[in-house]
């Protein structure tokens, strides 16, 4: 990342600079207040020296932009002082004031980029003594996220807020950062994308990847081509005003928006509303099927070329990035095997098969494009000889095959483990590095993986559910693409997730209330009590996996009990990190053992009490009696648990036989059913195998 | 209300029409399924009758639109399928078919006038058979409330879902349904006012009542006059093109939108931005505090109505509705007793006070309402003789002064009893009718009020908390708006809040949602537990109170404990019934009782569970600290709750002196501290003083 000349003397200038080295979160090295210094912030920063004293928030605070007083920067201030003032209980300025003399000191060079690009500068250092915060930084973008350190900073201390004494320098690891929302498949309100887009920059994440087209709907409006959005999407669209508005809005959050209109296949919308378009099958309607379609434009006719030239020349008004995603993934075409029009085209032009005339047609969008002035994004299938390297290849095969395109020379942006619909508890995602410690790349190689993509496909979401899925996991994985690649303690980020999921909440995200919310809706009721406890025991599986079992469709009910229940609920790593603690010292009496006992011993309690009544209530709540047989296998669990735990404190072996039917039962609720799983079988199986 | 020949004859067919009668309610007349059919709609309908068996929902249904198929009404009956399927989870259709044959028959005669007037035809009749459902209605509005009706309808049996088989006529008892939302004190997004339409008409109300200008805020974008947003909103304000849409969306639900422009007085935000218009006093800003202003629009000069006639002029190309309102309270108006020029004024215009210079201003506004094909409501205040007839008055100060207006003559629309700051529980507003049985109004004088408006005024509200505040109390009060007056049986209302409260918050609505989330963030935590029993201990005093305690400014943030308790907590009345039980036959084992006693057992150990715990965890949660001595007091309390029971059950006389000491610590407890009241402190008296 360039670094400019202003903020790298500011880094020097600090004399004793802390690199994190790994787990050293959490235990900050020694200075005058470290007794009060609790490290929150996630993603870390590269360096974080704490100093003397503590900044105290009060009224008094104010403001000033000595350099760079842009719009955009002023409405960012405010929008922090907004959440800092509802964080700190205290009445914050409203009006940023004169030009110097403030307590809080914003100095960005310049506004950056009019239209920001991978290289704009993301640096900024933050000095806060107790007398003035200094924020300092090359560019607006810079300083929104020396702004986002600083609420994460702000800590309670006695009856009052502080910000500690530190100095920060700080600029991201890779530069594309990106969240992909699949808008196509369900579509998502704009307030859904807002609220997203400000999850997105407070940790620090500066791509948002719009999926807009997919076969099961056309999201965007186009007024030279209208039946995209008026045949392809359920009068579910963005009119071009909206569009705009949300490009401003991420705009002013140091945000890109790289819009994707995935061709030649997931092109089910385009061909039902302009089936002149389509290499041979014809849809009828837009798909309602979830899963690779047969329907692919055709690439043999100029005309097709005509249309997404003409189309893509009008989302360019819209869409001011340099970046434009085609998409590419998934195009089986069967057509172009059959079709003797395209066969003889194929002949004509020397293309073997298939891959060759999808590289065919890449190099004409290519050029589409690049008349444009628009880079091109695509999938690993885009990759081929023929294209030139400016082109970025986004991977969901991984990154052996993000690495392959680096040796190639292309630029490569990681999807494959950060898929969220994958279902993964946050450290999976966390602990996979787009360039890990014993990449066989070369820096020169290194340099070109941008970075990464979180990627939230839309089978299976709504705007009800989508902020729990995308939430709080999505954190952890911009940590991963912004700080340092040994920041690896996995107990360490559960312990900052807590903190920053709250704060997340505070700006309007769903991801923690929509579990209660779906559990009111589906027993009718707002006594949730037990049904809250019950659902606490279980994540969801994979969208794959539900398809498989449910053959879910677009138009599938997203109101089941598996759509309430959150991936990864925080008191699956509470029972890890408790049973290992336990385990360790299984008849230890020291606090942490004690309260390890506690925590596992209550949450099986509670199971064992919450599951017959959920079996009760669903008597009148027909739309939980499918999860019935999860609730009687609940039930025996539960008192496999607790029978494990009373084995374990008395040191008294287990009933002859107990051990193994106990293992059984685990065995048995690890079968596919309603496409819930207990998250805690593992914890449980340990307890059990740990008994004599 | 007018009523369709055609609907009326569909409702003369029906042989045997149930009107209700108070307290019928939940006991349905016998009939062969009355077993299986609940009655949970709100608001009740004009008349209802039980029929033979259910209509079964699954996904064969089909709908029809043998009449009008505006596509407003094609949109209504998609969104209302959305929801019957998200409810039933059963997937249904997502397209309209044929005009005739379908199983859901939406029947319409006509799609309404063009601008939705008081005189629009709402009513509608639902048939329920096991083979179809017909909704009949003579326009399209009518046809949206009978969705409604019908979304309430369906109800769980066995593992699916039903809709009874009934018949039912309906039409509203007053035709101004109306919501107020003040958006002027504070702003309130787009995305939150179109949730709370939403809401609106899935109870069945049809004003929307657009408080946009205060003191503290000019909300409505004017090209003309730019300023008025530029520096009088702190850059929170609607574009016109929002501003139309939230009118578009609020008509393809049967709402009107009716904006108010304050004027003279609540003025602040007009005068900062036009310095010109002021009538002496010239504000250096937008008011921070909130109260009366002594700022005033002076009516004495042209330049002021030239002002006032281009604004409304560009208004109307906004709002279409037929009435604009202009405010109208509040206008102490002090320069108009001391400004020579206005002094001067006056005198040669006759106008003897204040009072008569600001009718002789209403009239003047009236004329270019007039000119503008609008007609005018304002507050109380307006009331003047020399007013025209066809003047709507919104009466703040009560039912005499509404009844006294239309004794004179005027329309009205009363708003008093329906304040949402006042904090009172849902039964409070309820009982209180615009028209009461004991009104000494005649028939004609009655037919005078239009009906009556629930007010959100905006001080102590912002967009995280708005919605708890105003449901699910809104939902009761809107029955009291359509339904027949003899409805009135507080404990069935609450019996049904529940569901409807339930239902909304599938629609988005925050209001379940609220208080966890801002107990979350008050805690800095997800671990809410204990602090979720404490919170509802608690109740916000009305916002009156809570500005003398506190002197909150637009300034307070509003994230302190009051904010997240909410009103009237479900288990206050749980609470007060369980009370009213179990001192009724205090030593009885019946199971009503002892249902009751342990209501009363569990609460009081909850919270004496609850408080010691919040005491601890305030330590690190500054913005809890407040609260302190409320949760030393709640130990005490629940202690006191625990032995009042404790003496009932053994029918032990209690210790000498604990009546008295305890009484005494109730009293303690019922005075202010940090807003909030504690909601049981009535039942509690009542259980100590049942003790010997």
């Amino acid at each position: 990342m360039p670094i400019s000349r202003r903020t790298l003397l500011s880094v020097l200038a600090v004399t004793a600079i802390v690199f994190f080295a790994q787990s050293s979160f959490g235990q900050v090295p020694d200075a005058s207040n470290s007794a009060t210094f609790r490290n929150d912030l996630m993603p870390q920063p590269t360096s974080l020296q704490v100093g003397q004293g503590a900044f105290q928030i009060t009224s008094a605070l104010t403001v000033s932009l000595p350099r760079t007083h842009s719009e955009r920067l002023q409405r960012g201030v405010l929008r922090a002082l907004k959440r800092l003032e509802g964080k700190t209980g205290t009445p914050l300025p409203r009006q940023i004031g004169a030009a110097t003399g403030g307590t809080l000191i914003v100095s960005a060079a310049s506004d950056g980029a009019a239209v920001q690009g991978i290289d704009e500068d993301e640096s900024y250092s933050l000095t806060v003594a107790e007398s003035s915060i200094e924020l300092d930084a090359a560019t607006t973008v810079g300083a929104l996220h020396g702004l986002e350190t600083l609420i994460q900073l702000a800590q309670p201390s006695g009856n009052g807020y502080i910000v500690p004494a530190v100095t920060i320098y700080d600029s991201p690891r890779f530069r594309w950062r990106g969240l992909m929302i699949d808008c196509g498949r369900h579509f998502e309100p704009i307030d859904v994308l807002e609220r997203n887009i400000d999850a997105m920059a407070a940790v620090k994440l500066n791509v948002f990847h719009w999926h807009l087209t997919e076969d099961q709907g056309f999201r965007i409006e186009s007024k030279i081509f209208p039946r995209l959005t008026v045949v392809g999407s359920d009068g579910q669209f963005y009119t071009q005003d909206e569009a705009r508005a949300l490009v401003q809005y991420a705009r002013d959050r140091g945000i890109r928006v790289v819009p994707e209109f995935e061709m030649p296949g997931h092109s089910t919308a385009w061909l039902v509303a302009y089936p002149e378009l389509n290499s041979g099958s014809e849809p009828t309607g837009i798909r309602r099927e979830f899963g690779v379609s047969k329907y692919a434009l055709d690439p043999t006719r100029e005309e097709t070329y005509d249309f997404i030239e003409k189309f893509l020349r009008e989302m360019t008004t819209i869409f001011p990035d340099q970046y434009v995603h085609i998409g590419g993934d998934e195009t089986p075409a069967p057509d172009w095997k059959t079709n003797p029009r395209i066969l003889a085209f194929m002949k004509a032009h020397d293309l073997a098969d298939n891959a060759a005339l999808q590289a065919y047609f890449n190099q004409r969008i290519l050029a589409i494009l690049t008349k444009l002035h628009r880079r091109m994004v695509g999938w690993d299938e885009i990759l081929n000889p023929a294209l030139p390297k400016d082109v970025v290849v986004q991977s969901w095969r991984g990154v052996a095959s993000l690495a392959k395109g680096a040796q190639q020379g292309y630029q490569g942006v990681l999807s494959a483990p950060y898929y969220l619909d994958g279902m993964q508890p946050a450290a999976t995602p966390y602990l996979a590095d787009p360039v890990p410690a014993n990449t066989d790349l070369t820096p020169e190689q290194q340099k070109l993986i941008l970075g990464g993509e979180v990627c939230m496909w839309g089978e299976q979401i709504d705007a009800r559910t989508i902020d729990s899925r995308i939430w709080p996991r999505t954190a952890a994985i911009a940590e991963r693409f912004w700080s340092a690649q040994n920041v690896r303690d996995v107990n360490d980020m559960y312990r900052r997730l807590e903190p920053v999921s709250v704060e997340l909440e505070t700006m309007n995200l769903q991801h923690l209330k929509s579990e209660d919310a779906g559990l009111r809706d589906l027993l009718g009721s707002e006594k949730i009590g037990a049904l809250r406890t019950f659902a606490e025991a279980f994540e969801p599986v994979r969208f794959g996996e539900r398809y498989q079992q449910q053959h879910t469709s677009q138009l599938t009910p997203l109101t089941s009990f598996v759509d309430a229940v959150r991936p990864d609920p925080p008191i699956r790593h509470s029972l890890e990190l408790a049973a290992q603690t336990l385990l360790a010292h299984p008849t230890s009496t020291s606090a942490s053992v004690e309260e390890a006992r506690k925590t596992l011993d209550e949450f099986f309690a509670q199971e064992s009490a919450a599951a017959p009544e959920v079996l009760r209530a669903m008597a009148s709540a027909p739309r939980l009696q499918p999860v019935q047989m999860r609730a009687e296998q609940l039930e025996k669990l539960a008192e496999i648990g607790q029978e494990a735990m009373r084995h374990l404190s008395d040191r008294t072996p287990s009933p002859e036989g107990w051990k193994t039917a106990s293992l059984s039962t685990i065995e048995e609720a690890k079968k596919q059913s309603e496409s819930v799983r207990f998250q805690f079988l593992p914890v449980l199986t340990q307890l059990v195998n740990a008994n004599r």
